[in-house]
């Protein structure tokens, strides 16, 4: 039986805010779970109690499931008596296109039905960039060879549920059981109706509205029908052969995490009316209009690889989807595409999506940093409930801010979150120039979560004093609860350091701003010099013999994963192997040191870089989407051509080809954006290191030329590689001052700049 | 609100098949989970989904739970219309005894109704340690002060459930949801009735019968009924004050564990038939012979320490009570008297209950190495789950012999449980001579857990290359998930080197059932030399600064546990913080190096071993009721008296006096044997390493004398310690030989020896 849930996924669409999979409108008969035909709105979520056998002290209670709502999008078609549904009957033409130029998916298809009644169909759908709350749907029919009724069964159905499953795979949902909505109440008028829905224990209440209108010069009639849980107009169309019969459906959605419960109804029902007036084809304009803006700027060229070109504006694509959630929410691993990890939002966010939005979509990116500090409070909460009498500690998965991980070795243990998200803050600075959310927001998540690290920590004799960090877990889910995760501490020391700093450049700069937040969170001139020890005093592993930096301190005692002898069919190993079999051999799911290593790039002898590389790629599996952007990135830079291009071509074709073989849980967001960190750092040599923008570009080989754009404090900069030069042009904004390898460069408005690309990136730093 | 939970537990009954907990054969009202009324089969379990929100390859996916089965003991009485509870109305006088020569639990107390009628009660019971399917009471009355009608509402119930508790404490039941028993059918004949119950998913089936007899002088009548559940025989009597009153009833349990389905329900109406014919009052004769002969054996006189003696003795008793169950089962954690730990086998039963039936109850030992053998097909399944070609894995909890342990950092690393079973085989053999069960059962034992060992190590250059073994976890439960665990490492060692030396002793000795053994289960040559260079070679961690054994690789680069800061209300550390920060510390459950040690006791010069003793007694909560008993033991070795003689009383008093104040858990089995241990071979000095029986007795300072006595190779040896002497007589057997400190003695029949006691027990190794 063939399985929808791939297509599904790689066709939904998205405007950051409501998410609808590529499920058809007219449905599929029989398949139980090889569709979901899911609907999801960022931030609205089922609290659901995670079950632990066995019981522990702090253990995450609840996880924030992302719900599958009210699905507006179906649209029942019957020739006669027959039911259209493509699996049944035979398919005579058929085609399912994403523009990614007008962010609409349009599937065309002949159908045959078993008695033999063709009829065309085209169904074009969008969800809007413009109204957040709207999806939007025209369906045109053409009957080609019968005269017959024609009934077009027009449903919004409350009685959804998140998708039940068997499979073993810990990436996809927990499928905990039912968290169906339920249905509070339905209003309907002619060709519109209104359903509001409530979560059980949440608390959360949503309202979903549709209107209809029909197009077509035949003659026909309709019926509207309400049962408890959905409602419906029946248009009964009276075909001939060659009519044209058109659908135009809009459906909006408000929840009570944005407006007032009271309103959601009339908020939805007037927003489809106004849709209704305004039209499918002025919708599609508007969103056209608006996606050329991003494209103008996000958009990346390549020549000589149309593959490469495909994958990665499909991946750009699926990422300005992605974006636009307000300050409540963050951006899922799966976007709104799929249920997988339950909606939940992780570390991707900052770590592989932030410098894509830091650089095309600056205002998103804040945005997304806002999110983390509306949960601050839970943070605290969480340090506190993890002994922390101070600090903050951010859940390793979640949506409303309470930390929703079951197995908490790979998620709690991984403290390096906080370091994360101070780190996109930096960046975001360092990028935009934008001050004004340190000191209004960044310092605050800052300092409570320098207070983490200052806590988890202690200066460990038999290390010399110097300050350790016991029992946590890196990015690397292959190993876990371990002594000094060197990713760990590295990235401590560099948040321990961010923080001083932000507190000295606060005090000098903006004392009244920092007296009042010192006031507010009590924060004390000790404790900002503790900070400073800790950093001053931070132990590093690295290993003399081999010249390393080893990922923890026992990892090099443990033997080297047996890769020969594993067949290929037992990757991704976590779905083969036991945990307790996994974690007793050096076998890395994602890079690791090698990502310390490209965040805090300056702090490394491209020599050092290299070894590591070296020691960790062959080791390395993988099997984490995480995996093959950062490693492209990194070999870009150490010169490994062949595996930057490898790496890269992996993350740009990653969904598009599903070459992981699970795009059916959910797109993977962070790669995506990886294969753009790929493109722009890896090839293009970025890295805005203590605020100073500069490139060290080179050419893959195979290709004949490439160019990006990236807005750094508010100009606009291309970047145009060809075979032997490159050409640097300030498109937007007054100046820019940057650096191409070595030599300062600076561009007033209008100006450009070409430079030779060197035969092998150099060593800058 | 009254808690009856502890009483009933403390006051359970039980022959090692059948437990009955203490609860009230006339019920309580209103008290909702406050009481537990059980009744538990051994071996009877049924088989829970175990809910993982974040699933994982071989994961444990269920777990076998001990159920709470037909109940069989309510007697309902009325006064008139009054329903006689002891938690309403007023209790004028009231005691509860369990007598542990006889083995009868009597309840005797005065109740005064609301309406001011008193009434007399002695309720007596027995588990049968003659018939393992039988249970019996005898509920005597009198009433008072009135004349009216008493009703005796004799029910059996098969509407049970397991308990449902709200506890945070991953040390009681999981409470998983509802595991029901349904009834089947209900037969019922006159005064008798049979329940037929089945579980759902482990397709076990149950028949449990009652019998009634009533005594009186007076008139009465009587009806019988029957529910969907239940089945009830009302007696009314005409009441007038000073009547005697006595119900008798029986009640038997079989089940498809040991019989043929179609058998049950004539086995127990047959055996409740033969005991009302028998009568209680010979039933309990019976009983008291059997326990004569035991006591004979087991117990232990202590002078001058009367708190001791009565907590030992309660603790003997448990241990008897919890012995008996047949080829298929174990003992559980907390025996039949609750659902705590879900009524699961641990390692408990090899390393800490085994010496005490080896010594005391040979047979029941030799039948608890019986069922590891019937479960040895389940432990290679395990294996083979766990990535492992070859060899078994035992579960850390089970009944059946599925792994059923839904927390891996502490049960599935937990590998030394392999370790426990090869060395309670091996103390076995030691202590009876009886080198037939090594031959029949216990070699396929020792070589196929052998092969484990030898699969999950690897030689790391890193050390030397030395065999390692990594990511495990030792008996200290607050660590978990090490390299190198002390304990893990010297415990597989000896198993390694054990396995060579049967191997080596029965192709000598035995070499037609080795060739048949190594036939069947494939075992060549190499793999024994492999095991013996493992074992050559093996890495055991030392500490050449603090000239000590670190825990593991890590522990010692871990800081102290703030023992000063935490407040005593915070103990156990498991209730009150998360894993994460506890296995951050230097801060140890339990004995984990320093039980290694006391295992194997000849590896090590007694200066190494105070100096361990010494590091860890003050980093260790002793959390874990496993741990003051080794403590004692270890103490007693070294010369730390005083230790020595406190942790005994702990271990002496745990459950008696509920100083860990979960004895409402269930009582803690291991511990009981521990109070032995401390005894024994605390301060009797007892060991039978290498086959070799020493004994090297301290008397502490409290006491004026002790005696015990052990059966050795058939022979029954008393050891009586007095202020300056000790007098080893031999009572059973024709001879005995065994060193006295460093003095070989050789006893013939009848002969005695008396041996001054050493001042300091001298290290004899």
């Amino acid at each position: 039986m063939q399985n929808y849930l791939l297509g599904e996924a790689v066709f939904s669409l998205s405007n950051g805010y409501l998410g609808i999979r590529g499920s058809f409108e007219e449905g599929l008969s029989g398949i139980g779970n090889k569709t979901i035909p899911g609907t999801y709105l960022n931030g609205f979520y089922e609290s659901v109690p995670i079950p632990h056998a066995e019981r522990g002290f702090a253990y995450a209670l609840n996880s924030d499931t992302m719900l599958n709502v009210t699905d507006g999008k179906q649209i029942n078609l019957f020739l006669g008596e027959e039911r259209v549904c493509l699996n049944e009957g035979k398919v005579l033409d058929y085609s399912r296109q994403l523009n990614l130029k007008e962010g609409v998916l349009t599937r065309t298809f002949t159908w045959r039905s078993p008695h033999g009644r063709d009829i065309k169909v085209t169904a074009k759908r969008l969800v809007s960039l413009i109204f957040k709350n709207l999806f939007a749907i025209q369906y045109q029919l053409e009957p080609v060879n019968f005269n017959d009724t024609i009934s077009l069964h027009s449903v919004i159905n409350g009685a959804v549920d998140n998708h039940v499953h068997e499979e073993e795979d810990p990436r996809f949902s927990a499928s905990l059981g039912s968290l169906g909505l339920s249905v509070q109440e339905i209003l309907s008028l002619d060709t519109m109706a209104t359903i509001i829905s409530k979560t059980s224990r949440s608390g959360q209440t949503m309202a979903a509205s549709m209107e209809n209108r029909l197009f077509c010069d035949g003659t026909y009639s309709l019926d509207t029908e309400k049962t408890s849980h959905t409602a419906s107009i029946t248009y009964r169309v009276d075909a001939v052969p060659g009519l044209t019969i058109c659908l135009e459906k809009y459906i909006a959605y408000y929840t009570s995490r944005d407006y007032s419960e009271t309103k959601l109804s009339s908020l939805s029902s007037d927003l489809v009316s106004r849709a209704k007036v305004i039209g499918f084809e002025a919708l599609l304009k508007k969103q056209t209009r608006k996606l050329k803006h991003f494209w103008q700027i996000a958009a990346i060229d390549i020549e000589g690889d149309p593959d490469a070109k495909s994958g990665v504006s499909f991946n750009l694509f699926h990422l300005r989807q992605a974006a636009g959630g307000n300050k409540n929410t963050g951006i899922a691993a799966k976007g709104l595409t799929s249920e997988g990890y339950d909606g939940h939002y992780f570390w991707d966010t900052e770590i592989f999506m932030m410098p894509f939005y830091t650089a095309i979509l600056p205002t998103e990116a804040r945005k997304l940093l806002q999110y983390r500090f509306s949960t601050l409070d839970q943070a605290r909460t969480r340090a506190f409930e993890l002994s922390h009498p101070k600090g903050a500690l951010y859940p390793w998965r979640t949506i409303g801010g309470e930390e929703g991980s079951s197995y908490y070795p790979a998620s709690t243990a991984q403290y390096h979150i906080n370091a994360a998200i101070a780190y996109a803050i930096c960046k975001y600075t360092e990028m935009t120039g934008d001050y004004s959310f340190t000191l209004d927001y960044g310092a605050e998540i800052i300092f409570e979560t320098a207070r983490l690290w200052e806590d988890l920590g202690a200066y460990i004799s038999r290390k010399g004093d110097l300050f350790c960090y016991n029992e946590v877990t890196g990015p690397d889910e292959y190993t876990a609860l371990v002594n000094n995760s060197c990713y760990t501490n590295l990235m401590a020391r560099w948040h321990l350091n961010y923080a001083c700093e932000t507190a000295r450049t606060m005090q000098d700069n903006h004392p009244d701003a920092y007296d009042r937040l010192a006031g507010k969170i009590g924060l004390e001139d000790y404790e900002i010099a503790a900070w400073q020890e800790a950093a001053d005093k931070m132990y590093i592993p690295y290993d003399d013999i081999l010249k390393i930096h080893p990922q923890d301190d026992g990892f090099l005692d443990k033997k080297i994963w047996d890769f020969a002898k594993t067949p290929y069919y037992n990757y991704p190993l976590l779905l083969h192997y036991h945990p307790l079999v996994i974690y007793r051999y050096q076998v890395c799911k994602q890079p690791d040191v090698i990502l310390a290593q490209l965040l805090l790039d300056d702090l490394f002898p491209l020599e050092q870089k290299r070894r590591d590389y070296q020691y960790y790629e062959p080791i390395t599996t993988h099997d984490s989407s995480l995996s093959p952007a950062i490693f492209s990135t990194a070999a870009s830079e150490l010169g490994f051509y062949e595996d930057a291009y490898k790496f890269f071509l992996l993350a740009a074709r990653l969904d598009i080809d599903n070459r992981y073989k699970n795009t059916h849980h959910g797109i993977h967001l962070a790669n995506m954006a990886g294969s753009w960190l790929a493109m722009v750092y890896g090839f293009g040599g970025m890295r805005t290191t203590g605020g100073n923008l500069r490139f060290n570009p080179y050419l893959p080989q195979k290709w004949q030329g490439y160019r990006f754009r990236i807005i750094f404090r508010g100009a606009l900069l291309e970047i145009k590689v060809s075979a032997k030069t490159v050409i640097y042009n300030l498109l937007r904004g007054d100046t820019i001052n940057f650096k191409h390898v070595e030599e300062n460069l600076s561009l007033n408005k209008g100006e450009y700049a070409i430079r030779d690309l060197h035969k092998e990136p150099l060593n800058i730093f």
